[in-house]
């Protein structure tokens, strides 16, 4: 058994992580979470979960007593107090998020807890693609402080990797979407879905034309275990479907689900990537020729879970 | 008449750029100070000083003042609180570094102040150069907390352009020798120097044949007033000779001058890269056929400028 600490573990992702191990890997993990929140939002039974401790990841005395009170194996941080399109403030996001991980870091370095998957963001890292995918080895223009502070945390990981010996496993990921999913800020296919089943319109930012590499969080799911079971540690992943969509074919997608679905398009004014496409080659090395599900296949998967859940 | 604001301005870089502008360039520049020393360290008569700020850059409201109190053109950013060996204290960085300069950056927007020439550091940003030659458009690998912090201050100062249309011109120096260096802890060329004419011996960690690229000051100095004259900022550039030299071809030149100079050899513990070249030739475009001073030369200078003084 390995003892894994989700921090942030009552998100969208760790939500999903967690449902993942509760069903196929309950006798390999025991999980603990870190949360502002004292347990998942959808009232899931979740024995995997040794244990949850609510309180602030800026609090780093609260989350050195989590590693003081447990053996932990390997931690996975999926948490963001800012996302990119309301990114503004740069000092909060260094001072809630990049100071607080560092204090992690520092915090592992001290009980010798070496494994770490990092959930980073291939737009908000990579900015806009401008018709060339992004490979791991790019340059990167983060167009948001979200992004600079994904991209610096990234650094520090491979930083701490040679300095004390830490294993990171860093996931540039594309836009995933799926159940357990509880923003209303971010998540184009998410928030689609719940206006459309609201029966409420949808407001677009710009023409609907931009288009992104979006990724079932199931797929997600699957790749995350898989690199952690080959223990590819200290690299950095793109992971997405390698598949891109506008804006406008979700919307027609949801529609064909939803036929009352209506929307209305308004200014752009996103401090969001224009356009996003991942080069996938790397993680593809390592997945073979794993299937990822159609956007289409996955929109009506979260539509049968909303309607099923409701 | 422009007015620039130096911060870190009796330092190395900035007192040299002072003395430049005193010599050069005293009738188009007015220049303000902020450092935590009053005053230059050599007594220099300085005119072109409209005044000096001695304060913490970290104070934001003290920033803020010099803002307020003056109509300012132009931002050279010269200061770090930290050094790349020395360097061990992430969260120390991110404080005294990353945040004062975001505070900084802010501080332009409300004054409306667009353009920053940011003094970043090739070494710390891109890592070992592993035998070839670091472009701009490189990934990087930084291997000290110095070095994430000079990349994150990179990218804010990009994603600054584009959302309040700063004009940043950052530039990745090489590792810049010259007079008034007051460091014994970093700048091999100087602290080989200084020591040599100490009469003391000398400590080499490691083996003495790491090979960098090293520029004389007078022409770092050169090269920046060309790029600003020439107002290309929105650009990162690599500023190196692009001559390399080993710690032990610098320590035989200064033998060379200095006779009874004597080092030793000790275990390489330094948190600092091991072979370093910079790619220059975006740099070659803009400067055409500039000829750098030679390290013989160079050092030569250092020499003839440090027995003058004393």
């Amino acid at each position: 058994m390995k003892t894994i600490l989700i921090i942030g573990g009552y998100g969208f992702l760790g939500t999903n992580i967690l449902k993942y191990i509760e069903d196929y890997l309950k006798d390999q993990y025991r999980v603990l979470v870190i949360d502002r929140f004292p347990e998942n939002r959808d009232g899931l039974v979740l024995d995997c979960v040794a244990k949850s401790y609510a309180g602030d990841f800026s609090d780093s005395a609260f989350v050195d007593r989590v590693f003081s009170e447990n053996k932990i194996d390997l931690v996975i941080h999926s948490l963001s107090t800012t996302i990119p399109s309301l990114s503004f403030n740069a000092r909060y996001d260094v001072v809630t998020n990049l100071i607080p991980t560092l204090e992690l870091l520092n915090c592992m370095v001290r009980h010798e807890v070496k494994e770490i998957v990092y959930i980073s963001s291939g737009g908000a890292v990579y900015g806009d693609s401008r018709g060339v995918p992004h490979k791991e080895s790019d340059d990167v223009f983060p167009i948001s402080s979200y992004g600079v502070v994904k991209l610096a945390i990234e650094k520090y990981l491979m930083q701490y990797a040679r300095q004390y010996g830490l294993k990171p496993l860093i996931l540039r990921l594309s836009n995933p979407f799926g159940p357990y999913h509880y923003s209303m800020q971010q998540g184009i296919c998410n928030v689609a879905i719940d206006t459309a089943l609201a029966g409420k319109p949808f407001t677009v930012w710009g023409n609907g034309m931009t288009r992104k590499d979006y990724i079932y969080v199931g797929d997600f799911l699957n790749i995350l275990f898989l690199l952690m079971r080959k223990g590819v540690f200290g690299e950095v992943f793109n992971i997405g479907s390698g598949h891109l969509a506008s804006v406008n074919e979700i919307l027609y997608i949801v529609k064909k689900n939803v036929p009352d679905f209506e929307w209305a398009y308004s200014d752009s004014m996103q401090n969001d990537v224009s356009q996003f496409e991942l080069d996938t080659s790397k993680l593809q090395q390592v997945i073979g020729d794993y299937r990822f599900l159609g956007l289409e296949e996955g929109i009506k998967k979260v539509l049968d879970w909303k309607k099923k859940k409701d």
